[in-house]
């Protein structure tokens, strides 16, 4: 997506140890017009994939995915982080590994609200290593739904988690690739 | 709001010590449909505030909050719950009691992003004792900014936080103002 791509040239920054941090306009101060138009570019990769149900995992992945839903006009669902140890009955759980943070996640989605007959898109902010991803495709097959994909706005590629989802079968469109960052704030981005 | 109170009705559950659930279509699974109109009636109560910026706190304001921004034409900025003890000379930061999960969480947000010449809506799902909307308006005032008012979805009007904020003066709208609730599921809301 070309319009994100530039953005993330003129107002992202690169930091030592492969930070990149787009919270000008992303994932804490939010451009809505851009967030607007990458709800509708997802609509476009996934139109047809006949979606129910929007998942995404609290905090940043929640402002772009209402979008998407929205484009959809199905609901939005977002998996809570959950603080207790002990999980209840009613709700599926998974665990994910921050890379960002570096600390471990217990998600958890009330059993209520996702169903077999589900058709389930899957959208975050970042796609690094994968791991939220994976915790919540594990969700969707607890409740015995169907996955249809995952969309995220920045991959990085280098990271590798997004080609390892792919080679497992599952469809993964990200909008911006970043196949490396070098120090000094260089940002080659795939197929670009 | 009256589309807003017929859905509470319909759809919230209420459970002992005051807990009312809403998390089928505000905080858990979200209507796009019923959000998007939450911004629009927002947007009729301070449109003519000349609001530059939409600030929210993680992680269930964010998706109506975004909905306010679109309506405004704004950035929408949310406040993070830091887990860090030390705080970093570059972000605002304020302490947050919250109701629900009976903890304290720091929020911080980006000095960059918060300017003298800013005009402040603050938005959030819930006001109950309104720790959460003090310690946002706390941040503006350490910017130097203008807080124009708050709105928040649900005000639990039997708590108090609402109203000792509208005493001291500011512009508080809440789109359902709930004055009691017992355990058997009967809510009665102000002037209805």
């Amino acid at each position: 997506m070309q319009l994100l791509i530039d953005r993330i040239i003129k107002d992202g920054k690169v930091y030592p140890g492969n930070i990149l941090k787009v919270d000008s306009f992303l994932n804490h101060q939010m451009d809505i017009d851009l967030i607007d138009k990458i709800g509708q570019e997802f609509y476009r990769l996934f139109g047809s994939c006949e979606v129910t149900k929007v998942l995404t995992i609290e905090a940043s992945g929640i402002g772009i995915a209402c979008f998407v839903a929205k484009y959809f006009r199905v609901p939005l669902l977002f998996a809570k982080k959950s603080k207790t140890k002990n999980v209840s009955d009613d709700v599926y759980s998974s665990v994910v590994e921050s890379f960002t943070h570096g600390n471990v996640n217990k998600i958890i989605v009330s059993k209520e609200y996702l169903h077999p007959d589900d058709k389930v898109l899957i959208i975050d902010d970042f796609l690094a290593n994968g791991q939220a991803i994976r915790g919540l495709a594990d969700i969707v097959n607890q409740a015995g739904a169907e996955l249809v994909g995952a969309g995220t706005v920045i991959e990085k590629g280098f990271q590798g988690g997004g080609d390892a989802l792919r080679s497992s079968g599952m469809k993964v469109e990200s909008l911006a690739i970043i196949d490396s960052m070098t120090d000094d704030g260089k940002i080659t981005f795939r197929n670009n």
